[in-house]
């Protein structure tokens, strides 16, 4: 009997959570964004674990919950025969690490089969009070974790106008280096300073330039706190030190992308990154947002590849793959608010202050920068994380940091951003918070989102 | 009855393992250097994990075999009441992180207990054959595993000789940069791709730095493979995310030191390294020695920190600590030998390349490193590796990489290093072996070594 097969990115599915077929949901059936979060009454101060979940609507899910009642059992796509599934999926570890690097086939059939679960004419768990009542929780009930292990962390540099704009302001004849359109730009991050949406951020300490005309550094918090809008990829299966991934299998290792906040003390990146690149600049604090959404979520909103303008070299052929290039980028629109202290005492919602389709626009695509960063011999381990550098459009409105989008031009003071009530900013302020969000949109399929990526600046010291 | 205080560096010790009392072992009673093996028989490719151990004489010994038999009951330093003590020093783990995390006191303890237990007189161990058969085991028949789990990784560039070398290469007229004598410089390497002493190397391929007027970049194996001479710091307890480490409690975070080979290609490094630092020149492998040289049985050979230079700044205050400028050095003799595959068919030794004491003229102390690196909130975590850079003494024949040693002055051509049999190299072939080898040594006390950190490069591809 030929069961009709279901497609979970189709937009006619509802689900029995009524709170995901809402018009202005970010979680309808059609995403599942994947998680890890803290069961309401574990307390990770008390040595609780986190558990991996899904994001539906205004829930969240326990999959260790759902595996455990054998609501997976006889996926297709398990590589090994008589294997027990909960072992095989790695839904039962404390973040979704094992989880990622499970085959592709094998992550896809998961998905197809709990978008059966969840939706809404399937009783398995609608109709099961007792499994309802020990997997699904509200999602503002709970606190999350971050969603992966992420051993390896790599911020990129990919965003062209970010590229373009920056370098404007050190070198405003020669803006690109030229190593730019050959090389993927990147640098590896911090992993132990990454945290989750929501974790304040404590304004970092540390040497600053001199002053211009002087020697001596300064030393203090920073003066020059900036955010940074990216997007992050988790890498799926791992490859073996000396075993690179080419740019054809480098589409099917991307597991899933989230929101980037790479905070920036520009003052102690000027001073400190020449000749070996950003430090203590960087790693006092990364923020991702809680959610994975994953590669096949994001399907519909494959986009090319960015169209390289006449004269820029063709990629290298490790990095050129015809495939890569026709949907190789993600059409995803990204929107910074800011709330100051000011703001949220006079009951002002969060200010928006850009928008943009920019990361249409990187120059190089998640799978490039794979293919790039494992031509070496590097290795990944599931669930490490890439982020692609701050993500700027070509408009003035459309850009990632408060270095670019107040910059008014060599030798001009910053143009400040201005925001209700009257303040100001060219940097953060104490009791800032920065909201990152995202989300995906294309005629005949369901708005998907990625949820927030947010953080409150507290006071440097303790 | 009080009892006399037993000394684990008194040069008198001996033990009842009969090799450690060589006039010429690295590993006498008194280092007790720790590390992490594979116990015989148990293989890692049939999921099997490594056992912490300590290395003395030509012996390993498991020490989680010695933590069950119950030899470290009562141990003073034990940080809570009624504690299970195997719980508590963590060597059941597969890595010595859990162990690093204990309070140096506890540390401490433990090295003195085990140092009596080794002692020539004392029977626990030595008159228990059932025990020493399970516990006790050849260096030479045993696979070691990477010491701790290594989360995060940092290179810095403490090396005033090595900085100013390299630095005239490019800017003759001004080879260290403004910032050098101000801030430790350092980045943010890959935990992914460290390696333990004699796994091979893969020669890495990538995008080199275009020839002289061309623009395209090359593309293939690196063809200026070099190693680099660095000594590697292990953190003990680790910090919390925004909470700096002092430069007085600094030095307590010393869990101990290995060696490091930084193994780095240097046309990768050329073409990628702007504006963010180097990446895919060092991510394909970093090889580590297997042992921790503990900061206890180093104690006897600190030295005072490098001595500045007339008009040189003083550090700055969080980088300044009186004791920390007395005895914030180590004095290493730090040596680099060479095999070639030639040499090696010949029977001929490795050869020694470089030698020296430059360890000591570091500009900075591993102390200073970890209170700039927290200095921004950044947290470790017990057992993170930190390393020092690429050591060079001021001297010509002490100069730690073949970028320095063959470097004969601006514009002139590389002088190669002369090999037995009429070998020359200017950078690494396939299938040289790289050995790394430090030791210690002062009038009234007993040598102690590292150990080796071995390395044979392979040709580049699969």
């Amino acid at each position: 009997m030929a069961k009709k097969k279901h497609d979970a990115n189709d937009p006619s599915l509802k689900s029995w959570i009524e709170s995901a077929n809402t018009k202005d949901t970010e979680f309808p059936i059609q995403n599942l964004a994947m998680c890890c979060f803290f069961r309401p009454g574990d307390d990770p101060a008390e040595g609780a674990l986190p558990t991996c979940g899904v994001r539906i609507g205004e829930s969240v899910i326990d999959l260790w919950e759902l595996v455990s009642a054998r609501l997976f059992d006889d996926l297709d796509g398990v590589p090994y025969e008589n294997a027990d599934i909960g072992e095989v999926l790695g839904l039962g570890a404390p973040n979704l690490s094992l989880f990622a690097q499970n085959p592709k086939a094998l992550r896809v059939a998961f998905r197809n089969r709990l978008s059966e679960v969840l939706r809404h004419d399937t009783a398995a768990l609608r109709d099961n009070p007792y499994l309802r009542a020990a997997a699904v929780f509200d999602a503002d009930q709970v606190d999350f974790a971050p969603p992966t292990a992420m051993l390896n962390y790599t911020d990129f540099y990919a965003s062209i106008h970010h590229a373009t704009t920056v370098g404007t302001m050190f070198r405003p004849d020669n803006p690109l280096l030229p190593n730019y359109k050959w090389v993927p730009i990147g640098y590896h991050g911090r992993p132990s300073s990454i945290v989750v949406s929501g974790e304040a951020i404590r304004r970092p300490i540390g040497q600053q330039a001199p002053a211009d005309g002087e020697t001596t550094p300064g030393f203090g918090p920073c003066k020059l706190l900036d955010y940074e809008l990216e997007v992050g990829c988790y890498i799926a299966e791992g490859n073996e030190l000396g075993t690179p991934i080419s740019i054809k299998e480098a589409r099917e290792r991307i597991f899933g992308l989230c929101l980037v906040n790479d905070w920036s003390a520009r003052d102690i990146q000027k001073w400190e990154y020449q000749p070996l690149g950003p430090f203590l600049s960087k790693s006092f604090a990364t923020t991702v947002s809680p959610y994975i959404v994953t590669a096949e979520a994001l399907d519909p909103f494959r986009c090319a590849a960015f169209k390289r303008a006449k004269g820029d070299p063709a990629p290298l052929p490790y990095l050129s793959d015809s495939q890569d290039q026709k949907s190789g980028g993600f059409d995803i629109t990204l929107d910074v608010y800011l709330e100051t202290e000011q703001m949220r005492k006079a009951g002002k919602k969060p200010h928006r202050i850009s928008s943009g389709r920019g990361f249409k626009d990187m120059y190089w695509t998640f799978a490039q920068m794979i293919a790039h960063h494992t031509v070496n011999g590097c290795n990944f381990h599931a669930g490490d994380l890439i982020a692609s550098g701050t993500v700027s459009g070509p408009g003035p409105t459309q850009r990632g940091c408060l270095l670019e989008s107040t910059w008014d031009g060599p030798g001009k003071p910053r143009k400040a951003v201005e925001l209700p009530g009257g303040e100001k900013r060219t940097f953060l302020q104490d009791g800032d918070t920065v909201i990152l969000r995202g989300f995906c949109e294309r005629e005949g399929f369901k708005r998907i989102g990625f949820g927030e990526c947010r953080g409150t600046v507290m006071p440097a010291g303790v």
